[in-house]
């Protein structure tokens, strides 16, 4: 008899994932490696450590270890705030009246906000362990800046975060969460390095990019003794940390004897989907077990379904090395869009070669229509979503949906990366009807492309 | 042998309360009656019945019947972010050396953000029973307001909030949360009631009171058909529903044999407090048992320090009924203050008549020095906590270093009602060293007490 199955599965503090997964030690045919935007040549260890902490270049370049042990100091830190829940959504399902079992991975609850901690406790521990002052990071909607800042407490490290202009002035709330934790919150471009002063006088009055934040945030890493850069996703490191999601995930359904499916996750750079379907993406590449993977991103920047798989810059000012992903073009800029953790040209290039080998499907949503499941679910689910974790639930409600109409009783996971708190403004919009969608024209992102560099 | 302790104690759902704890009927000297502000005698049922829904009004008169089953449809709502895990603050107490132990239970867990949906589902839940069409209520900070929407959402409930307009205005992401739950917001004073347009006749450009609202939401009730009153706080009622804090709070101790030497919770009408410690009381009132209850009020509203036992209009409009509490009067008007949810004159009945009897202590702490505890709990336990937590928040910690100072090894339990998100503004002055404490002097209160009715 099968064990009835609770609202929420909890595991027990000692069935939390004492090793991260790395997923690419099980693909035969690897993502392509980082080159260096000098040389075009794979970059190296050495090369990498100028910018990183040196155990986490090691866990960049590390493709064939399978299992990397979790030190304990980040797993006293889990504790604070995992096991996260794996969620039954009865309530969801009741109100769809589908045969579907739905269940989501929810990530939200703790002080960030968002899965992004889970990364954010590793580098800092690595930058602390490797006797480092502090770290810099740039941030766009302001998740990972409030992890790094719980994370950077945590370990007594000094936190320097360049903060997109215009989010600096627009989500005053989470820039005070951060003080809070006690870093230092700059609005970028700023006065404080070289290439924000540059822009600056270039652009006077702009309101800032994440390219431009990324800019700064390196070089102020690289100018200063004993700091170094964190990135917040897109990197290998950030999907290994982020393993700890499907690991977690996978125990619980486990326990109850549950096979999935269908997992669905919104990808941006890609770190929460990549982490979600870790260990599932693992049997099916051993042959043992096969699962449907969705990936959901936003209509207005569709890296996957309407991007090319190339070499490409990773940031706009391209100074960073390159890599082979699915891509807009560096240059493309998506639309203002309330999903700021999703609007990024590229995808981290072991989701890109994933995808590339047909293991993976990909869809694009449009902005209203994910709003639309977002009121849905916080009314019938109790959780105030964020706008990116929206974008899984809008396909999940999709897929529930068809398995009315077909009867068939499909067991479908998703990630809910996180709640949308900061994200009012939005919804605000989506209440009096201002929120617009927007899909870039084949020209549009014909331009982007072509501009792509001659690797 | 002991069982090793984890970082977060979760009951399983089968360990969920069927039962609410009804702390009266363990009292031997029961709080007194509310009285009628017209005739003084004690509120019948069928007067009561004219605001409140029927089954909260037998629940509000019961002080006899010790445990009250949870209806099957409340106990499947709770199970969407109920059991509320019992922390085990590791981390706070290395951070300060203390021998102490430290627990809290977090309520904070859920979109509304606060304790304050414990009592909301159990309102609505009767209030659809007895088919009504909608309810109204007041709300300030905006707790209670957004945990009544999900309420209301979840049984299709009409549900008209009358928001304090300065919250309104200053509060907007409270607002839209409340209003992705489908509920309807009028910043009161409003030209919908006819004592909300008195008073803009009156005090043109006035930024409302608690007061208003409510006499605002009652008259609404009361002049729609299929409308009632609801409250979340003060009321027996409420206290009730709470409990199911303390008796998940004493079953998750309970599995590993701890016993609590000192319960602490910020008391503002006494919901959260009154819920926490009802099963400990109970055993302290049945001799079974002995425990110190500490009570956490702001400096700036000491109801239980400074204010004088007695009978008291429990709004500043006095249609509502008397109640006898300990009270700063019902004219006094508390200085500004970031913990909203503790800016009000009395006290819960049941709250007073045990500090009367000498069961139950009370302190009052100043502003100021609980965001120093909210900012260094947030930094070390890894939870914002919302300003009114904090309050006691600041007393754990007290107790925990008075520990170290003495090398008893006590146990601290204390409730974090909620988190802070809304609530960075006041943080923002915090950090900007803008927040500035307020004490009434002796003359300000003694004005506000002479003039209580004469009963």
């Amino acid at each position: 008899m099968k064990k009835e199955i609770p609202y929420k599965i909890y595991l027990e503090e000692n069935e939390l994932p004492k090793a991260w997964m790395n997923l690419r030690a099980y693909m035969d045919k690897k993502p392509a490696p980082l080159l260096n935007p000098a040389t075009l040549q794979p970059m190296t260890k050495e090369e990498l450590s100028q910018v990183f902490c040196e155990e986490l270049v090691k866990q960049e370049l590390d493709d064939t270890t399978k299992m990397i042990e979790i030190p304990q100091e980040i797993r006293d830190f889990y504790k604070m705030y995992r096991p996260a829940p794996l969620v039954r959504a009865y309530c969801l399902e009741k109100a769809l009246g589908t045969p579907a079992h739905i269940y989501y991975k929810f990530e939200g609850n703790n002080t960030s906000g968002s899965h992004k901690l889970n990364s954010a406790i590793a580098q800092a521990y690595y930058a602390q362990k490797q006797g480092l002052k502090g770290v810099t990071t740039e941030t766009g909607a302001g998740q990972w800046g409030t992890a790094l800042s719980m994370a950077c407490s945590y370990f007594g490290l000094d936190c320097r975060v360049y903060m997109v202009k215009v989010s600096y002035e627009q989500k005053p709330f989470r820039r005070e969460v951060m003080r809070t934790y006690g870093a230092n919150v700059t609005p970028s471009p700023s006065t404080t390095t070289a290439v924000g002063r540059k822009i600056l006088e270039e652009f006077p009055g702009t309101t800032g990019s994440l390219g431009c934040a990324i800019s700064e945030a390196v070089e102020a890493a690289t100018s200063m003794d004993g700091y170094r850069y964190v990135l917040g996703s897109v990197l290998n490191q950030v999907l290994l940390h982020q393993s700890v999601i499907g690991l977690e995930a996978k125990a619980a359904l486990d326990k109850y004897d549950v096979k999935p499916d269908i997992i669905i996750g919104c990808a941006g750079g890609g770190s929460n989907l990549g982490g979600l379907i870790a260990p599932f993406m693992a049997e099916k590449l051993e042959g043992k077990a096969d699962y449907r993977f969705i990936a959901v991103e936003p209509a207005s920047c569709p890296s996957l379904t309407r991007g090319k798989y190339a070499y490409d810059y990773c940031d706009t000012g391209k100074v960073c090395p390159l890599s082979k992903m699915y891509t807009l073009g560096s240059g493309f800029i998506p639309s203002a869009n309330h999903a700021g953790g999703l609007r990024y040209h590229g995808m981290t290039s072991t989701l890109s070669e994933l995808y590339a080998q047909g293991l993976m499907e990909a869809r694009a949503v449009e902005q209203t229509s994910v709003f639309e499941a977002a009121e849905y679910f916080a009314r019938v689910e109790g959780i105030l979503p964020a706008p990116e974790s929206s974008h899984a639930i809008r396909v999940a409600i999709d897929e529930a949906v068809k398995c009315k109409e077909t009867g068939e009783e499909k067991t479908i996971v998703f990630g809910l990366t996180g709640t949308g708190y900061f994200d009012m403004v939005a919804y605000e919009k989506f209440h009096d009807g201002k929120m617009s969608d927007y899909i870039p024209s084949d020209e549009e992102i014909g331009k982007a492309l072509a501009k792509l560099p001659n690797v």
